[in-house]
């Protein structure tokens, strides 16, 4: 094959036979969808076996590329859970009649051709096709090479669901891995309306340098914990704790924690009971070493200047001890990745200019960073936290697969 | 000067000082600048004199540069309208309490730092400027180097009313004109949230294929006409006429109308009369061609490929007689820049059609596409049309000059 052009012709063409499904009939093609992954259990794990015996037993991707009975209900669950969200689309915005008697409406109107570029796990393929179908959007899936059969055999499926509802098969698409296909997606303007990278930092840097098609960005998170001086110590030790201890390896969990002086002592007292307990690796800076290494901490560092607005992904973090508001303003508005950032603090005016201050998708005032999500913000499955400020902010789901359009309605008015 | 590095940190820098300020402050400020603009317009002419001196006396620019009494009066006014449009920032979108007892808010906020990229017309500058103080936004301007005097003095004026009023100048910034700076500013991803080419079709690709920071793109407007056979003859005919005649140089003008036989020879038979007037430069299909040649149309050429799909910004249009709506539709489809389309018809399904199935940012039954428009839609002054589907679609307006933000507040909440 020598390029994907037919597959990008045959995805604008398919917008028109998904776009104006009624909200209804939406919901029902996902409930079949739910139904034929129960039913084709046997044949799924299958294919993702032959992915699997292409893996090295101890290949870390295998834990994300891995199908099995349980993950497969998960995945038919969460179909199911993506049918009972509201359609953002055909969504009445305004709606006015001007003085000249035009009719003005703005209404929600799926996107068009949605293209995911993804790596190895295989859910991304049918929650993508999901949320996409939900919205009445064509979905493009560029899945990884690992995951190849396991992918092929999701798409046969949800295709022949389609094809079961009398609608066109190329509304969700598998696209070839081969790498020079992905050059010609991210250019092509005319058929793909946005793009979507899923993974890691240089897949999604990858796309950002080479893309003419918009692109939203699910980027990393470097999160920052600021505790106040007037914090209450075991509020703040549990907060840090649960950001960095709870899921290391997402965007939502810490990265630094940056204390005021007068705490700095009371609070590292407290934090290295649960962290040396799993082994968390401290960078610390020259203050936070001298209390640290007084206090035994076994795991610990001294931090670099790379430490600092470092996505660490790990069960490790960096300290810095610092004087007050400003200065942690400061430190976070230099290192911070603008994605979550919080305060422990018990002193309302410092929480208030805090929150405001910081320039982040989402902003925290005593509680862990680890509820920027989707599901946990109340807007279902996401395909990732846009650290970007247009269109999408934060969790990136299924209220945000729709654009605007404007109906001018007259009776023959000119201007 | 080497760069403009200082200048863009600045531009960051300052966005701290305009994001918190409130509405009436904000109003405040555009106030004195319409009195500042007033007082100060012999000094204004002036420079814009030094500008006009530079060009030609016969150059096509010199119409978009002028500045005299009456527009100087304009542009204050303009500011003055901008300062009681609604102040978009701060608005709060969402809350509610999660059954955690995290309270969750979505505000909008400025976007931060806002560049506009444009060719001659220094009332840009002031447009831009009122419409990001009134949000909360800093400004970096990048006008033309034809109107490098007129906008120097003009942002100057600006600078000293923000320091009348006690707040950083840098929140509205000219920078040189020199093209060098254009890629440093394109690629400033750290500093700038947002870039907007205003001009030329060949500014906007210039900026489109080399900015990494986000662009919002206020494309080309190939905009048609279907005139359904149900339609009122003499109502086609004046829609059409205004689309094409009453600013042909702008981009919801018509390019391109689209006809049913079966009224091809009626509705061709009314509109030349508004053409000849006009002398509108007719570029015809085969079938269209024989009907006006027949009618004797001066102003006649047979149109080529070339003919459909072409923003003609000028007295000049392309027809194509057709069969039927789906034809009409997939004619739209192929050509359309995806602004502005109308459908003239009396038949209340095809009008349902049209205007669900065409892709664009405005739809329109029975009315001018001339409509398309920020004032005209009770939006204020516009940046330009946005023909994309991410953040803005249509009029960019102060509306879209936000992004979101979550707020979350807790005591003490872990995951």
């Amino acid at each position: 094959m020598e390029n994907i052009t037919e597959q990008l012709e045959a995805a604008l063409a398919a917008t028109r036979d998904v776009n104006q499904l009624d909200s209804d009939t939406k919901a029902h093609i996902l409930t079949d969808l739910a139904e034929a992954l129960r039913a084709r259990v046997t044949v799924i794990l299958f294919e993702n076996e032959k992915d699997l015996k292409l893996l090295d037993a101890d290949d870390p991707k295998r834990d994300r590329l891995v199908l099995n009975a349980e993950r497969m209900e998960a995945l038919a669950k969460s179909v199911l859970d993506v049918a009972k969200l509201p359609d953002p689309s055909g969504k009445l915005l305004n709606q006015q009649v001007l003085d000249n008697g035009l009719l003005l409406e703005k209404k929600a109107v799926p996107l068009g051709v949605v293209a995911v570029i993804y790596e190895s796990r295989p859910n991304v393929t049918i929650d993508v096709a999901a949320l996409c179908i939900r919205s009445g959007n064509v979905c493009l899936l560029r899945g990884g090479t690992d995951a190849f059969h396991t992918n092929q055999i999701l798409v046969e499926i949800i295709q022949k669901v389609l094809i079961q509802n009398h609608l066109n098969p190329n509304i969700v698409q598998l696209l070839p891995t081969d790498r020079k296909f992905v050059q010609e997606l991210l250019t092509a303007t005319k058929f793909v309306d946005i793009i979507i990278p899923r993974g890691s930092q240089s897949l999604i840097d990858f796309v950002r340098a080479h893309a003419k098609v918009p692109v939203i960005e699910t980027g990393a998170g470097v999160c920052h914990t600021y505790v106040e001086q007037s914090a209450t110590i075991d509020k703040a030790v549990a907060i840090v704790a649960n950001a960095k201890i709870s899921r290391p390896s997402v965007c939502n969990a810490l990265d630094t924690i940056l204390l005021d002086e007068e705490i700095a002592d009371l609070f590292l007292d407290g934090i290295i009971v649960p962290f040396e307990k799993e082994r968390v690796e401290v960078f610390a800076d020259e203050r936070s070493y001298a209390i640290l290494e007084r206090l035994g901490y076994p795991y610990l560092q001294q931090a670099n200047e790379i430490d600092f607005g470092r996505e660490f992904l790990d069960l490790k973090c960096s300290i810095k001890v610092l004087n007050g508001l400003e200065q942690a303003l400061t430190h976070i508005a230099t290192y911070s990745s603008r994605h979550s950032e919080c305060i422990v603090s018990n002193d309302s005016e410092k929480l208030e200019r805090f929150m405001n201050a910081v320039d982040a998708a989402a902003v925290y005032a005593n509680a862990s960073t680890r509820f920027t999500d989707g599901g946990e913000f109340g807007l279902g499955a996401e395909i990732g936290i846009s650290t970007q400020k247009l269109h999408a902010r934060g969790p990136f789901a299924l209220e945000k697969l729709v654009t605007e359009k404007w109906y001018v309605t007259g009776n023959g008015q000119i201007r």
